[in-house]
């Protein structure tokens, strides 16, 4: 009686993981420093000081029983406040406490936003190149996501295809900016065109579509680049951010769902959110790591590492002849590989050690995605090898 | 187009939570020493110092990038390594790190396991009184809960009732000892029984029937009372357990599923429950606090002041009369009501002060339940208010 849709997941494993994986083994036989690993996105900079020491404190000073007791059901009041607070100072949207919902990472706020507003049969609209992990999130409530091809040229939206594809099945369009993998951040033009035809097409339709907006880069914004606030565009929008990547903690899973007050179900929604955590069993983050995080709101990790790395990288890559949009945040670039086989451009670059990740899991072939979030002095020794694969297999 | 399951999941309001409500409301009123809230589970004795201390003494000499790094996708292997190890020291059973799936405490435990062996359709039964929780972690799967009628004479297993109840429709049967509401701890013979009678119904229906064993009580147990490990007595056993009473830390969502290395499938069961995890984007509990719980895996905060209340609320209830099965465990009593109705029971102890929780949704009319984790020196004035109540309303 093992239920087999779980069972079917084993079997189409991530080929991020698997990458990984392969690159922790190789790095037993020759040592990890010669490893070029740019396969996992995990932070390569310290947690703020003022995170350790706010946890220090907390555990020195607070009543064991609070700082350890039961979160209510939908998140620790002043936790809520404070991130309310910090977004309506930071982006001019009036937040309060009730429309924000603490989740484990922008994974858990995915998951519960997907839940909310897709049911069994409706589709959830991504726009390529997008995060594979997006399928466990929809596939699991029964609803389906469905791809806009990618916009090859800027990683922006290709509108035209973005139109045709927004059928009255549609339930939610998931966008991610700044975006992994392309290291895009949607203008403000794209932002005002794309709330457009969905404010036109939940009119047509006679049902709101709802926008998820999947923002744990949002903090990683390079020098002359401005990253509008999604939600300000438009109404119906539930944002979903992590604290992973601005205050360098993924493993302590905190981030949460942020719905528009805009939004006229806005208080329903996040009840909801409660619901589905009931549901699942996962009765909100941990509250000592809540109150942690809300003491940092406005606080992030150094993370002007990533911008020098890119730089480092698009330099060397637009030398060697590859075509790559240059990203204008996050810690991925998405470069177009040598030949059209991005996987076997992949497995060639494996041989220098270089372990780089083909981007047909990302929706978008011909291309391959890099996670800088490296020393830079391993980046540096990495683009050397760079130029010498790109050298000898390719001739660039 | 906005969920209606978890639309209607909101109108279903808890008992025990409004009930907790009212007694914070009426607390302001009349000052919270004054109201006799036994209606929520929360500990009452402070975490054990040595977690703090392991909290601090990580956050001060670990590199942040490992503390607060992404957990592997089945949990930190050191951790899952000193749970198994403790499991082995303490019950016997030779659990590994490969059986052992980290979540966020019994809650998130139940939910991963139910959704490894029931899916939509299947019948997962529960015996009365139950946890009424255990309804959304069902529910939300697509299975039903299903409910095998109270023993009132012993809160042990109703097993006439319970055969006829096991049919080929049920996937797995969901036990929890120490028990939540009655305080019942199952007898060695309790399990025995239950594990025959379902190794002889898997045999005839030809599929296995698991067993679910919620054990979040399991440190909770009286003088002269022992607690059976369940797992020892049937091979198909998935154990849920939570940190949240035995180290007072409920807020911090820490706990594991064990999947009983005799179980043929132990080792996908636990992979599924990875994949399940990244669908419903938990992805592992905190880092740091699965770390730091592993390093207290042998500690318990100090819970004698449970078996001291409980003695006092027996002894008061037993004296005026109640019928009463004396708890073996946990922190909960759960007499028989003085008159049939036991929400007017409740209703008219309101009067008092005294927050009783009517035992209708734990599935066992007639009877209320008492949860006893509270200061010794206000369970001893309210026994003086439960006195008055019971002499003043009904002449006992």
């Amino acid at each position: 009686m093992i239920v087999e849709k779980y069972q079917n997941m084993l079997n189409a494993k991530s080929v991020i993981r698997n990458l990984s994986e392969r690159a922790t083994a190789r790095g037993k036989e020759i040592g990890y420093e010669n490893v070029f690993d740019f396969s996992l996105g995990n932070p390569s900079v310290p947690v703020p000081q003022k995170f350790t020491d706010t946890m220090i404190r907390l555990l020195q000073n607070e009543d064991p029983m609070t700082l350890h007791g039961y979160s209510p059901t939908l998140g620790i009041p002043s936790v809520k406040e404070k991130i309310a607070a910090s977004l309506e100072r930071r982006f001019g949207v009036p937040y309060r406490a009730e429309h924000i919902f603490p989740t484990s990472g922008a994974a858990g706020a995915i998951a519960h936003a997907v839940r909310c507003v897709a049911k069994e049969g409706d589709i959830v609209l991504g726009i390529a190149p997008f995060f594979p992990e997006y399928h466990p999130y929809i596939d699991l409530t029964g609803a389906r996501l469905s791809l806009v091809p990618a916009d090859t040229e800027n990683f922006q939206i290709n509108f035209e295809a973005f139109e045709e594809a927004l059928t009255p099945q549609v339930a939610a369009v998931l966008i991610n900016t700044p975006n992994n993998p392309s290291g895009a951040v949607y203008s403000e033009e794209t932002l005002q065109k794309l709330a457009a035809i969905m404010t036109a097409k939940s009119e047509a339709f006679g049902h709101p579509i709802y926008l998820i907006s999947d923002e744990p880069y949002r903090e990683i914004v390079f020098a002359g680049v401005k990253a509008p606030y999604v939600a300000k565009y438009y109404a119906n929008t539930l944002t979903c951010y992590s604290f992973s990547k601005s205050l360098s903690l993924p493993g302590e899973r905190i981030g949460y769902v942020a719905v528009n007050p805009a939004c006229p179900d806005a208080a329903m929604l996040v009840n909801m959110c409660g619901q589905i955590s009931r549901g699942i069993g996962h009765n909100c983050p941990s509250s000592i790591i809540q109150l942690a995080v809300a003491e940092c709101i406005d606080e992030t990790a150094d993370l002007s590492v990533y911008e020098t790395n890119m730089n480092l990288i698009y330099d060397t890559l637009t030398d060697l002849g590859f075509s790559c949009v240059k990203p204008g945040g996050t810690f991925y670039i998405f470069p177009k590989a040598l030949e059209e086989d991005a996987t076997a451009f992949c497995t060639k670059a494996l041989d220098y050690d270089l372990v780089l990740v083909p981007s047909d899991s990302f929706g978008c072939p011909g291309h391959f995605r890099m996670a800088y979030c490296i020393d830079t002095e391993k980046v540096i020794r990495s683009l050397e090898v760079l130029r010498k694969f790109a050298k000898e297999v390719y001739g660039a």
